[in-house]
Formats: structure tokens, C-alpha cells, sequence
């Protein structure tokens, strides 16, 4: 981690061409940006090109706006999809929550601790039960029921909220309903989930308990971005712990909430601080 | 790892009753045997009990056969599924292969190593590309060509491999056959294999190939016992390490060959000691 | 974990004998005791016995102190170092702190969710930054400030609510002060501390600075029992995690923290439910 | 990993300055290579820039001589530590040994497989015990006994041997002899040791009798570069498995060998990709 004061972040996706890293790295020098970090990949499989560069904005001779309108005209050339963040803007990021309270309580913590550069404008839940965990930590909860009846009405709420406080990233800290693909087509990339399994290992519901049936050594979580398809989204993190025949499932569930806690938070993290590209369904992660 | 010079190892499995314990410690000491390790768990699921005790011979005040023939009233009396073994005594493994190589040097060079207390009539495989390998540490080698139309065939030729040379445990070094209902059948809770993913995760064909495709943070392996039902049997180990956007097909390949060694070593060792109890489709593991 | 109403833990150390898991255990089923969990080890080393009993107290036919009673004198023979706990007795612990929270937040969090069964009569600082953080769980928070002058002052004051709360055990979640051979010789194997090193590398002060400034590719944390020699007492549990040479110094603080919390708790559930024998200066721990 | 045919990697070490990456990617760009790969890092603490640049020789529109004095030039400007090197040329390395056959075993075995892209001119111990292995293998082996007042005449052995290999890197293969200072002033950064415990704790001799004695619930194995300093160079690798009470000393060594193997094949791996660039008494590694 660097000092985030006045460093921008860019990420880049595209067909391979030669002299990219080059071009890219002598634009951002020739307009008085200092790298600070750059990490390049690029895929055998397929001849894309990616890219995160951190680059001091200091010395920058011209405005923000100027060197994006100027780097419109690289990236079209090569037909990149890209992003740029200011390291000291925070993101909005809002939480829905259900019942299970572990998830939250991490987030907020690390929020609290400084850990987390984010804001969080509003958590909701389709329950009340972690209502006083958010004001504790003063912020706004909202009770958002659902039933099957209710379900985009619910998410219309949700949404409305969402606009309401510019939220850019949604984080899913054990919400246990399944959001509609409507919903989802709202948010592309912008929706994270933890999933207490190892996936695609015991997708669904209750993996704990088919991994206790299953008879598994090993029990797992998964931090991924949520799509149309049920806990088949890209993977940005897992974690496994070991269990054995003594673990019922109760400790099963206890185990599993440090791997959950864990995988979210490092997922959150490295969303957070521009380290991830989704490429079809697959992340690059540059850690 | 204690010295196994004059000791016995036994495996009880039964309903549970009160005073089991006491009964079963009782007995071997009313015989003379020493306990020199006991390990013991009930399952509060279903109320089985599970227990491993190591003894020492030495001070035994009658002949092993006499010691049995009691055993077994005692054994009616709970309705124990139980087996003893005399751990000076080694276990026959038979090791099938295909044409990759890293499981058996694997197994073959701790063997030579003096680690696996085992011995090894023969090695089989469909091919024959790693005869040389086991000719190199003196061990026949039996090549069984198999394709759909001779499956049977082969495996009799397997099955009398099997009872000429009084095998006790077969091993699937990577061996790439599905075998037979009938060939299983034979020997139930005596294959151990070796599956190349994190089980149920990735079961059947390529599971790298799927790992990849899925773009996974965590490739696996692991050790199970052979059923009539593909990748489904009891898991007697398995291992995880990590894996990122740069790591290839090949690279999956490459890592995941360290798993295999060391999931496949970790379970093959735990049954030539009398760790392992299966009960249904799950195992319990006395570590 | 197994349901511990009405059950009682038995920890045993003694020279090992012919015999003597059947006479324990048949010692516990004449009284009506019914055996859940036996685990026994024998250390080849200096040949001494280590065993861990829970058993069910419904059926005791006598009362607890009538068994002890009985017991004492099966315990005198043997010359056991024992102790038996009723797991339905809470057993009740006192927190030191310094000015950082994380251990102590885990600690309480855990505590108020259900996963630690114990009392806390109190926390105690000597800095106030904590309190808030007490009295939020409803805990009294003492602060007891403390130079070099006053240090025994400092811990008579401490030793004294210790007395007045009939605390069992001590914890240190990062009391950043060294105490008095005095003060330790009161609490022997009775008070743990995390220290964040993986000991033996790094005892003393400042151990991020010291594994940042050798270039580690792991750090660490250890929980141990205090002992008068600094950060040498007997190691109960110890967790490690990979770094890189883009971690800073602060990095290091961060990630060592999960590390921290991770390795302190385990230690302490340990400790709860009475699955640490100390032999020497190293533990027997049956997990 | 790539294909490594017909591309080269770059190394580079010097007083960060602005553009560096933009001057350094435009040399490469300009000279017709692609760049395929490219990891930069600068030390916030010192101000040290580090590169590691992997590209395309294919397109190259000059020697590598011509490249190479031209670079020179930039390299000088910036006070640039650096090194060049062509993927296809394999690098020659000289294994020493002892009596301890893991680590000699898990090299040739690798190097086989084709998983080590280097070039094994000969194999020396100062015992023969390994000589039949490497014999296996197809390599020449040096019996070159040694004691205290043989020691500068052994190893004048052993550098004659290398410069008449032509050897670019020495790997101690738990090779259980101290090196004199003026040996290893002879091959700065160029000796690779595997050392049986995680440093800096248990240096020296017989580290898993100490580690044994500590009671430790970890063991490690670290490898680093060769200083005068013992055990005390540039960490490159560090591995770790858990212990607990029911492991003897043997357990532990036999625990270790496998860290051992997988520490120093990770090591020698990164260094023969050109992965590691030492700085002071600390490595930076492109992974």
C-alpha cells in the first residue's frame, strides 16, 4: 500500500499490440505523471492485454478532465476498457445484510479502524435484527421485508437508495436472498458477494451443511462478483480452513465465519483500491 | 509415529454404550497389553462410537489367535465393526498407474525411503511408460492395455494380480481408468485414489481444465476411497494452494502435481497405520 | 465441540504405567460416568502419560466431591498432576490492555456471540483509549497507569481484583507491559499472552519492525503462557502469513493483526475447554 | 509462465526518478521489442526503483550486443544495478551435497521433468553417499571430502570445478558444510541455501532438535542467498507446517524434508526465471 494523497489509479483492458506498455507509460511521463506502481499482464490464451498503473498526480501539467479527454483518444485507438480513480476519492459503498451478523461486523470495524477507504452511506437488510450493530456505528439501517410476492418492489427500494447516495459498490455481507436478473443488469461488476463455500463446490444453499455430509477435510469461502447466474460469478478470493470428523456441524458454521470474514474483506479491499478487472468470467487480480 | 515393533492397532466402530471405554481398555490390560495410544470419538449425530487403540505385545499373556477368539464375544456383544493388526507386519499395496509419473516416484521413493511401512508386489498401468521407473527400484511391472470393448478382461487380469501376490491395498497413482462396479465391488474401502481437484468440485474429466475455465483463486486435491459412484467416495485428505490470473493451464498442471503427491502420500500413510475408520460416505481420521 | 451441560473435563499428567487408561477410565465408569471423549498420549521422550477424559456427570452415582475424594487417592498413586472441571461452570477471566483493540475487540465479540464460555469481571488498561470499548460490551474497565517507579503498585492493584473477582485466568490482548517474576509466580500457567513474532524469532519489542528490517517472506504470531522469561513460556498456538517486499512496515502491523486475533483465540478456546496440558516448558494441547 | 523462446528478461535496480518506466519501456519499445511482461516496484522507504521486464526478441531491430551497449548509456544516467538475460539460454548450475538425499532427489527429478530450465554440469559432496543418485541421472559427481584443515583446499576444489563449468549458480542441497568467507566473496548472490528451520529463529546447527526442545506449533524451512554472515543472507522463500506434541524429533525431520524440498525448488525456480533481485539484506521477488 502506498500513500493514497493525490495518486490516481488506471486500469486497462485490450487486444495486445506491441509497444502498449510503452505508449501508455510515455503518455502519462509526457503529461507530468510519476509512476509509482505499475503491474502489466498479458494472456496467452486469448492476447489481452492488462494493466494497473498508479501514478503520482503532483507534478500533472494540465487538469484532470484535460487527461482524460486526451486519453479518450489513445484508448479508442486501441480499443481499451478502462477506468480511472483518484486515490483519495472515497467510494460509496452501500451493505445489505440479513440476519448473520459476523460479516458486518467486520466490514464496520475495519471501516472504523481506518482500514477501509471507503464511505458508507446506508446499510439495509430485509430484517432489523443488525439495525442497532449499523447505529452503533452511526450509520443509517434500513428495513427493507421481502417475500416472493415483494421481491421487486423491495429491490426497487434498494435501487432508489442506491441513486439516492451515489453508491458505486454494492456488498452483499450475508444477504441471503437471491437478487433478480433485473436487478443484477443494474450493476455489472459492482455487486460483491461472499459465498460460504468453496466454489463451485456446494453452490446454493446451506453449504455447510452439504459440505458436513459430504465428509469434506477442508471447508471454504468465496468472495465474487454476483451475475445472472446463482454463485456463478467471477471469483475474486477464497480461503479454506481444515476441519475433521470431530467437527459438527455448529463448528463447521464457526469455522466458517472466519474464512467468510476473511475472503470478503480481502476482496473488498483489493475492489477498493482498483486492483481487480473482470474479463469475461474470470478476475485479474494484481496484488 | 510411534515404534512398531510388538504393537497392535485396533479399529473399533459400534453404537455407542456406556462404559465402552472402559470395557475395551479393560479388556487388553486384563491380557497384559499395554495401551501406548488411545483415540476415541463419538458422533453425536448418530451415536456412533469410533476408537483407535495402539498396544503393546510385548507382556500380552496369550497367543494373538486366543486373544481374537475373546475379542470377538465382546465384539458380538456391541455389534463392532472392528479389525486389529499386528503393525510389524507389513500391508501389500498394489500401485495401478497410467503414463503420468509423479505419484508413484512419489510413493516409490518414500517407500525406498523407508517411510511407507508397506510392501510392493507390483505395479501395474495401461501403458507402459513408467516401467522403467519402477524396474529402477526393483519392482515388477505388469503392462494391461484397456480400451471399452476388453475392460473386464483387464481388470480379471488385475483382480489375479491382486490374490496371487495377497494384496491388501490397491492405489490409483494417477491411474486414468474408470473401474468398474464389479472390479470395486471386490474391494471395498481398499482403493485409494487420488483425485486431481478439490472434491466434489471439478469431479470426472480435466479437472484443471475446469479449474481454469472457472477461473478459480484455489486449485486441490484429494484422497478418497474408491465407490461404485465417480469421485464420490469417502475423503480421506485433501490439500489447496493458490493460484492467480498468471498461472496458465500448464501452471495448474505443474502446482497441482505438488498436491497430488502430497494428498495422496498424506492418505496412503494414515491407512498403513490404522488411522482411518470409513462410516457411510465419510471417514473418520485419528491423526 | 460436544454439548457441555453436565459434562466434566479431566486433564491427567503422570509417569506412564501398564494399564493405565484401563484403570482411569474404568475408575469413571464404576461411578455411573458414561465416557464422550477420550484422548491419551504417551511421549516416548521421558515416558510420561497425558490424557484428556470428558464424561457425562448424569448417571454419577456419588457425588463430585465424593469422586474427588475417591480420585485423590487413585491420583496419589500414580503421582497425576491433574485437575477435573465441571463444563457447565464458567470459568472467569480477566483482560489486560494496552492502547490497541483489535485483540480485545475479537475477544469481546466472540464472548457477547456465545463462541467463548466465560465470565469477564473485568478489563483492565494502563491507558483509558480501551474503555469506551469495555463499557460499550457493559464490562467495568479499570485504568491503572504504570512507570517504572510504581510497577509493583500497579500490579498489587491488579492482583487484588484478580482476588476480589476470583478470576481463573489472565489474558493479555496486547498489554504492551512486562510484568514482575512476582506477579507471574502468583498465576502460574495462568496467565496467556499473544506475542506478535513467531517465536522465537523476534521476542521483545517491536517484532514488525524486527521481521521487516531481516526481509521475512512469513510473519508470524504466538500465543503463549507467561512465564518469567520474556516471550519464552510454553507455546500453545501459532499462526503464520505471507508477505512481500511490497509490504511496508504498516502492512506488516495489518496483516499481522488477523494473525493476532487468530492465534489469540484459538489459544484461549483451547484453555476453555481445557485441552492444554503444560509439561515443562511445552504443551501437550488435544485438539 | 511464458514461452520463453526468443524473449528476454530484464532486471533493474536504481534511485527511483521520474518516468523511469515510461524511459525504460520507450528504450525497449523504440529497439523493436515487445514487452510481454512487466512488474515495477519502488520502495517507499528508500526511494529504490525495481523492474523486472520480460519481452520479445522476435521483432528486435538490432544485435543483442548493439542493445545491450546502447543501454549501457540509460543504465548509466540512472545509476542503474541491472542484468540482461536470454530466456533460451539455460543456466549452469553446480549442486553441493551431503549424506541428505531430498533435496538432490526433488531437483533431478524436476530438472528431468523439464520443470527446471537449467543446465546441471556436475554434482559434489563431501561424502559419495549421493553418488549413485546423480549417476542415475546422467551426472558427473565429485567426491571432495573435507575437514577443519581442509577446508580452503577443498573448496579451491570446488571453484576450479566451477569456473571449468562455467557455473552461474552454486545450490547447497543441504549441503552440511559452513563455507569460508573467502568462498563466498567469490560468488556474491550467487549461492543458494536451503536452511531446516524458519529464520531467524533455530539458526545453526541441529535446528529441528531446537525447534523440538522450544516446543514450537510450527516448523519452517527457509531459503536465502549465501552471505558471510550464517544463515543470515537474503531470504528468498520461507515454508511452514504445523507440529503438535505427538510429534517426535523424527517426526519433525520428516515434516521438514518435504518444506525443505518445496522452499528450495520455489527458490531456485524464481532465481532461474530471473525473479529476484537482492537488495541489501533483503530480496525483492517478482512473482
Amino acid at each position: 500500500m502506498n500513500d493514497t494523497s493525490h495518486t490516481a489509479r488506471l486500469l486497462v483492458a485490450c487486444p495486445d499490440d506491441k509497444g502498449l506498455v510503452a505508449e501508455i507509460t510515455r503518455f502519462i511521463a509526457d503529461r507530468g505523471g510519476n509512476i509509482l506502481d505499475l503491474d502489466q499482464h498479458t494472456d496467452p490464451d486469448d492476447c489481452m492485454f492488462f494493466a494497473r498503473v498508479v501514478f503520482d498526480l503532483h507534478g500533472l501539467n494540465l487538469s484532470m478532465d484535460a487527461f482524460i479527454l486526451q486519453w479518450n483518444t489513445l484508448a479508442d485507438q486501441h480499443e481499451m476498457t478502462w477506468r480511472i480513480h483518484d486515490a483519495s476519492q472515497h467510494r460509496r459503498i452501500a451493505i445489505l445484510v440479513g440476519k448473520t451478523d459476523h460479516c458486518l461486523r467486520e466490514i464496520l470495524w475495519r471501516w472504523e479502524d481506518g482500514e477501509l477507504p471507503c464511505d458508507i452511506p446506508f446499510v439495509a437488510g430485509n430484517h432489523d435484527d443488525l439495525s442497532p450493530l449499523a447505529t452503533r456505528y452511526g450509520l443509517p439501517f434500513h428495513t427493507l421485508p421481502v417475500d416472493a410476492s415483494s421481491r421487486r418492489v423491495q429491490e426497487y427500494q434498494i435501487e432508489t437508495l442506491i441513486q439516492q447516495h451515489h453508491v458505486d459498490l454494492i456488498v452483499l455481507a450475508r444477504y441471503m436472498q437471491i437478487l433478480t436478473p433485473e436487478f443484477v443488469s443494474h450493476f455489472p461488476n459492482r455487486i460483491i458477494n461472499i459465498h460460504h463455500s468453496f466454489l463451485p463446490a456446494f453452490a446454493g444453499a446451506k453449504p455447510y451443511h452439504q459440505a458436513h455430509r459430504r465428509g469434506v477435510k477442508l471447508i471454504g469461502a468465496t468472495c465474487h462478483f454476483v451475475t445472472d447466474d446463482l454463485d456463478a460469478g467471477p471469483i475474486i478470493e477464497q480461503a479454506t480452513a481444515r476441519v475433521g470428523h470431530r467437527d459438527t456441524l455448529a463448528d463447521l458454521i464457526r469455522k466458517g465465519k472466519d474464512l467468510e470474514r476473511s475472503a470478503l474483506m480481502t476482496g473488498l479491499q483489493l475492489q477498493l483500491e482498483d486492483r481487480i478487472i473482470v474479463h469475461g468470467n474470470r478476475t485479474v487480480v494484481f496484488e
